[in-house]
């Protein structure tokens, strides 16, 4: 019997999810239903596929999602990350399974038990980060359990950056993903991780200036900023008494300390509007986050407030930070100039290749002996469609769904990928697609 | 005829308004009613006085307060600011005046015409910051432009301080208002002022480090941070041409850079709960925003991080930011352990006198010559009940109540107190309780 599944949202992050899903509709008899507000973007990722459907589907209405949910057997929701619960709460009441690519929610958790009792898995935190990283940290940490190692670190980063072959600019980036959200990022929140069972927090206006150093084997040098919530990744491992737990972002090295000055002057701030800000110029934006001095130049003023290097004030120069271009931008925020400074210079070019970059460092003790464990994941975009972010991001989504709809993944409730009955087929498969760790163990 | 006036809310900063209506009640034919949600609140602000009735109030309930309201020709909102709006669009419907000494809103602005038609003031920021600043500073801007004067740079500082005799720690301060207020403080966003027609923004994380020093003759030196807004105050006041405008918050010397220490930590925060704060001493709390280092104590990684003074070192020590004693507070965020901390070192002791200090500084031009003339206020509280800062609250609005009452002032609608009709009685009655602006006018 033919299986539907409906696959909300058919924006970049849901190209390889798409693919993949058509690709293995005949072989398992799916009838592949994508929706999306705007019904030319459904029908360019369906294409001429016999197993899809596109249609224009507002999925935030209410009377005309019912219906549509109710002819499914598996809801796939791409959509904004705080949208999932409507459509899970449908779901629940319909009887159908539902899987995201977002972190899970209270309100989601708060599922679980209906979800269980009516059989139904709500799987979510399947992309990438959050996805990938919880996959692969917890087959290294359940194989150092089952050896009998007491694990002592546990450091997890990623970054969505640039290939080697599409670097072309002194920040070493582009904006792979949501550029709003780049400029706001570190804006969230204190950083909160744990050093040798010291609680550790760093303000947000200092994430970019605590970084860690990062080398990767082949891949050059990064480096590190924290995430917001480390801590509460103890529970979730399973990790409730490790000394040192610590999860981040990663970043080319240099961007951080370049990044930091926009921090430190303001210019990542969305609260306020600049007074005048359509005809304010560049040049003159950059001067009001700086002190009144008319003896030195607006480059002179910057540079000596941070003491910046040549190399740091000629990124600064490149993004034309100093320019007397008009930012032309009505009643706009800090942030929303900045980032349109940042769009005009770091934009994707059509042949240019993303990079999603995963590391991970395990430090254990094992027979009285402390080992370390090194594992790296880097991944280049097949194009500008099947970018390394859609695959990573998709794919893991795409295979949990095979596991669901044939029977072999029996896990149900409010569940993320930390069981190896869910992590350990995918990660297998995900290496088909040349998602692929690179482990190395040592002595420490 | 007798005239009804209502006061809501008896608390700390309602005193002085309260025996000013009474002492004035009998002459004018007065009834003063005197709300609070704490009867005994009330009651002791009231004693024994034949003209005043203290009753148990609840103004939050409409059911209860439209009937009180009612009976009013004058009601006098001492509530926290965002509950002044219900109790004025009551009065508007019942036809009533009201005084509030809080910064007006949009919605009490959108008031404006109504209140106008039906013959109503709804006379706001009638305090002291905002109120006597917006008073003294109108007078001498007004003052200025009457002679021909074209203003250059205005710039305004108030704080809420200890008085001389009773600063005894090396502080040099004492919470005289709400200490989860002081705490947070600068936590409202980005400051926003004009230099020689520079726009300038320092972003909240920055304020305490850009501080402004300033001497006040007899009373010593002073340093000045700044305030969120003060672009928004070129409008208020007329100066829409002006090239510098300033408006700050006065500490003691040498405050604000201690006070930076707590903000670049990250102790200010009240984003996140602090794992375990009930256990921890002040000490490990302190510890969690210094990075990790054993080689090191908290206090040399405290004092190597920011290159601390000895005499600031000696600030913290004094504080017990150090000391190993328990912080015993439940859930807390960084802001509530360190208000704690604070609080049981900087509480005003029972004998102790507040200060407010207030100081303008105006330059202008006129027939080519620069002009500057600096204004300031000092008042030390009577004592803990009739402080500094419920005098320079209370009796501007207690005033500016006399005048509405006896039909002096004229002004309908919603107003500030920048217009002659309202600040010069009003400035002038403040002297005869020793709240006096010394000015001091010279070349520049």
């Amino acid at each position: 019997m033919s299986q539907s599944i409906l696959i909300i949202g058919a924006g970049r992050s849901s190209s390889s999810l798409i693919r993949y899903m058509l690709q293995h509709a005949k072989t398992y008899n799916w009838q592949i239903h994508v929706g999306d507000q705007d019904l030319s973007v459904a029908e360019a990722k369906v294409g001429s596929s016999e197993n899809g459907v596109a249609f224009a589907f507002n999925a935030l209405n209410r009377e005309e999602r019912l219906p549509v949910l109710e002819k499914m057997d598996l809801v796939i929701s791409m959509l904004p990350a705080h949208l999932h619960i409507e459509i899970a709460k449908d779901c629940l009441l319909l009887g159908k399974h539902v899987i995201t690519p977002s972190y899970v929610t209270k309100e989601m958790t708060a599922l679980n038990e209906e979800a269980k009792k009516k059989g139904l898995l709500f799987l979510n935190e399947m992309g990438v980060d959050p996805g990938i990283d919880h996959m692969s940290a917890m087959k290294i940490i359940h194989g150092i359990k089952a050896k009998g190692g007491e694990l002592l670190r546990f450091e997890s980063f990623t970054g969505g950056l640039i290939a080697p072959e599409s670097d072309n600019n002194p920040w070493n980036y582009k904006f792979t993903w949501n550029p709003r959200n780049v400029v706001l990022a570190g804006q969230g929140g204190t950083a909160q991780f744990q050093q040798n069972h010291e609680l550790k927090y760093i303000p947000k206006h200092q994430v970019f200036q605590r970084v860690k150093p990062i080398a990767i084997d082949g891949h050059g040098e990064f480096e590190g900023y924290a995430n917001r919530d480390s801590l509460s990744y103890k529970k979730v491992y399973g990790l409730e008494k490790i000394p040192t737990i610590y999860r981040g972002t990663l970043r080319k090295k240099g961007f951080c300390t370049a990044w930091d000055v926009f921090v430190q002057l303001g210019m990542v701030n969305d609260d306020f509007i600049v007074e005048g800000s359509k005809e304010l110029s560049y040049r003159q934006f950059t001067n009001a986050f700086l002190t009144y001095d008319q003896t030195k130049s607006v480059e002179e003023k910057l540079q000596a407030t941070f003491g910046l290097s040549e190399e740091i004030m000629h990124k600064f120069r490149w993004l034309g930070l100093f320019d007397d271009t008009i930012i032309g931008l009505d009643e706009a925020t800090p942030a929303q100039v900045l980032q349109q400074l940042l769009e005009s210079k770091l934009q994707l070019d059509e042949d240019d290749k993303d990079m999603i970059v995963m590391w991970h460092r395990f430090n254990y003790i094992i027979d009285g002996v402390e080992k370390e464990i090194h594992s790296s994941m880097v991944v280049e975009g097949e194009d500008p469609r099947f970018t390394a972010m859609s695959n990573t991001v998709g794919l893991p989504v795409a295979i949990a769904a095979k596991h669901l709809l044939t029977g072999e993944l029996k896990l149900r409730g409010v569940q993320l990928p930390i069981d190896a009955a869910i992590y350990e087929p995918i990660l297998r498969e995900l290496e088909d697609y040349n998602i692929i760790f690179n482990e190395n163990e040592f002595d420490a």
